[in-house]
């Protein structure tokens, strides 16, 4: 089948998945997990030849591991599913509750977005969790995974489609789309897909950005600054430059940029680079960080905007807290900035000024994160402004609507000289 | 100056007026109500010359009618600029605080947008609106009115500019852009612009929102729906398919199609015939409702998903609830839908199954507003399900950041055997 009958069969398949219960949600995600523990053996098999494959292809070690997809695996997966299939139902909670008038009251209700598409790397995992999270959360579902996970992908599409719709899903809630060139069916489909969720490489991201009017839940860049004021302890501001960028530098979390502050640039920077250094962290500097820090590279108008995802930091000396502003807010790419300092008037300044989805007050800048914010399972981190911002959790595929419960009111009453006039209480 | 470089000082200036806090939001909100006073001889004069061109080339008067700005509209503009400034801050609210471990507290607090860009159409008073809604929520601002009102929105805008930056808000906050072209340009300034918010005819917000990556607020069609189900109340089904129809017909949240259930029809069908003939609606009726209703037009297909916005409805018989939600989700615009009945049961499944931004049971469908749902200034309808859906008010030029608060913690603490663990716990 082409893209777009698929898109509208889930389409059509939202409509039904968004009415029903929580209980047929929850029975659903049972059977989704009974069945990828009764075909453990085909897909340990089909991920057995992704792997070879795969590695016949010379794909990169990094990739095949995260490729693989094993026994204890599996039953991660499946304990993933069942957990989400134990916390209560989502759908249909009510976010206010208003009295109108006598007997004409106004709820808001979370409700499901519609159809998400999510494309997606190796990882057979992601493809599980994402299933489980829109079965939860109402919504039908489109992936395209990477063509090194086809057999892996398909098996657990298949397994999960099935059980899913034999526990009540309506056929064709979900798709699994396997050539490259479908993604591009894909992002015109507007009509019939609502959110568009990408996990790939930075320039993926940027394309789908670029190349879709659907909204679209990610981020491209993770350029990430640590900004030491005048007021700073240096032993936090050790600690905190050093954890957001070496404790896992692959991630858009990470550090990749050190702002300090003029006036302590002296007698802090010098130790700074030293512990930065002793954790093998290439440093970049400007001309005043290289006067105080001799022999490191110098920085170039590049380095400002560089996500380097790897041992390497861009050093600069700025004059002061506006200009840490200043500089975060052009070179930044909103996703997650840190002041280290002992003045609260100072931290809020920062706090206020700086345009980021996450915004940290002597804090590493890798708590970014939807599992450490306590959002249970991490859906994406979007560095958007409309919808969800930030470490996106299960709501983040959630929308809303209004019910307005009356017994027999008209517009008419409302109008005019003497019409009745409402109370706008909230409940 | 060109639209790119409006666009990019608004970006600019976007990142001054979210670090400003309320009292200078309120300080710039009295300071163009007085300016708006103090020039009112120069608006009205402004105003005249548009509705005399206007007049010459022949707009239609309706248009004109929507063009005037009087003393009395001019005070009405003011008031409302002045409630706006009277309300309480709306930006930086904490909608959740959690605390991740000891001493380390997650935030979440409201934040402006960024560049919100508003394409509007004769009526001056919408750019005094969104210009004071823009100011209270933080945000930047790009207009673009009608040509007939050109001199009105030159000068309003350049009061407003004036009185604003004066009053302490960054140059090149606010931008009026004055020919077709350059909306075009504008729909391509994803870089810059965060929000755009379209008023016009349908097919110009249709275009709006088919040719930007720009996120949309707003909406094309409203084919509304009234079903009148088995269980209804005759009575209450007559006046709320009357009040639906009749009581302003060219709006967006008025019924185009009254759906009527088999079980029903017999004797409920002409005698709300009847009442809606009495009210000079013209029916156009499927086969089933022609036989009950003699002499009426029969309906086509496109009639099931016409926008009439006039004395006109579409009606049919259906099957009973499951058929009246399935031709909604079918034919409708996912705007605002009604159900007439007195069984609870019935009335959740049709609120749960009808896939609408509002749905309504035993309430006409008129009240789909932001002012009737206590909103207080409306800023659109939202059809799109991501971000705002449904009427919107003024939270709906915000967004939202995260802001953690520490005391120096890194996330390596947190890994590994005998790492600490989160608390999550909501304050």
């Amino acid at each position: 089948m082409n893209v777009e009958v698929l898109a509208q069969r889930a389409h059509q398949g939202a409509k039904q998945t968004q009415a029903m219960d929580g209980e047929a949600r929850r029975r659903a995600l049972t059977a989704v997990a009974d069945a990828l523990d009764e075909h453990r053996r085909e897909i340990i098999t089909a991920n057995r030849n992704d792997l070879e494959r795969s590695t016949a292809e010379g794909v990169a070690q990094p990739l095949l591991k995260r490729l693989r997809f094993d026994d204890a695996k599996i039953d991660q997966a499946i304990r993933g599913v069942r957990t989400v299939a134990a916390i209560p139902d989502i759908v249909g909670d009510t976010q206010l509750a208003r009295e109108l008038d006598d007997g004409l009251v106004l709820y808001r209700k979370s409700a499901p977005i519609g159809v998400l598409a999510m494309v997606f790397e190796s990882r057979p995992d992601a493809l599980v969790q994402i299933a489980s999270l829109a079965i939860k959360s109402g919504n039908a579902l489109m992936l395209k995974g990477g063509s090194e996970a086809m057999e892996s992908n398909r098996i657990l599409a298949d397994t999960i489609e099935g059980a899913s719709v034999a526990a009540g899903l309506p056929d064709g809630w979900m798709a699994l789309l396997e050539t490259r060139s479908q993604i591009t069916e894909l992002l015109s489909q507007d009509a019939y897909v609502d959110l568009i969720i990408p996990r790939g490489s930075n320039s993926f991201v940027r394309h789908v950005m670029d190349n879709t009017t659907i909204p679209v839940l990610g981020h491209a860049d993770g350029i990430c600054h640590v900004y030491i004021d005048r007021d700073a302890d240096p032993e936090m501001a050790r600690r905190i430059a050093v954890d957001s960028k070496t404790q896992y530098v692959a991630v858009c979390n990470a550090a990749e940029t050190l702002l300090v502050d003029s006036a302590v640039a002296d007698t802090l920077l010098p130790s700074l680079a030293a512990a930065l250094s002793d954790a093998r962290v290439e440093l970049r500097g400007c001309e005043r960080t290289r006067a105080l820090v001799p022999g490191i590279t110098a920085a170039t108008e590049e380095d400002w905007s560089a996500e380097y995802l790897d041992m390497i930091l861009a050093v600069r000396v700025v004059d002061g807290l506006e200009d840490a502003i200043e500089h975060i807010n052009r070179y930044g790419s909103a996703h997650t900035d840190a002041i280290v300092t002992g003045s609260t008037e100072r931290a809020n300044r920062f706090l206020r000024g700086v345009d980021s989805a996450s915004v940290m007050w002597n804090a590493s800048t890798r708590f970014a994160d939807g599992f450490r914010y306590g959002l249970g399972a991490e859906v994406g981190i979007s560095t958007a402004k409309i919808h969800a911002r930030g470490p996106v959790g299960v709501e983040g595929l959630l929308s809303f609507k209004w019910e307005l419960h009356g017994n027999g009111q008209v517009v008419a009453d409302y109008t005019g000289a003497g019409g009745r006039s409402f109370t706008h209480r909230d409940l």
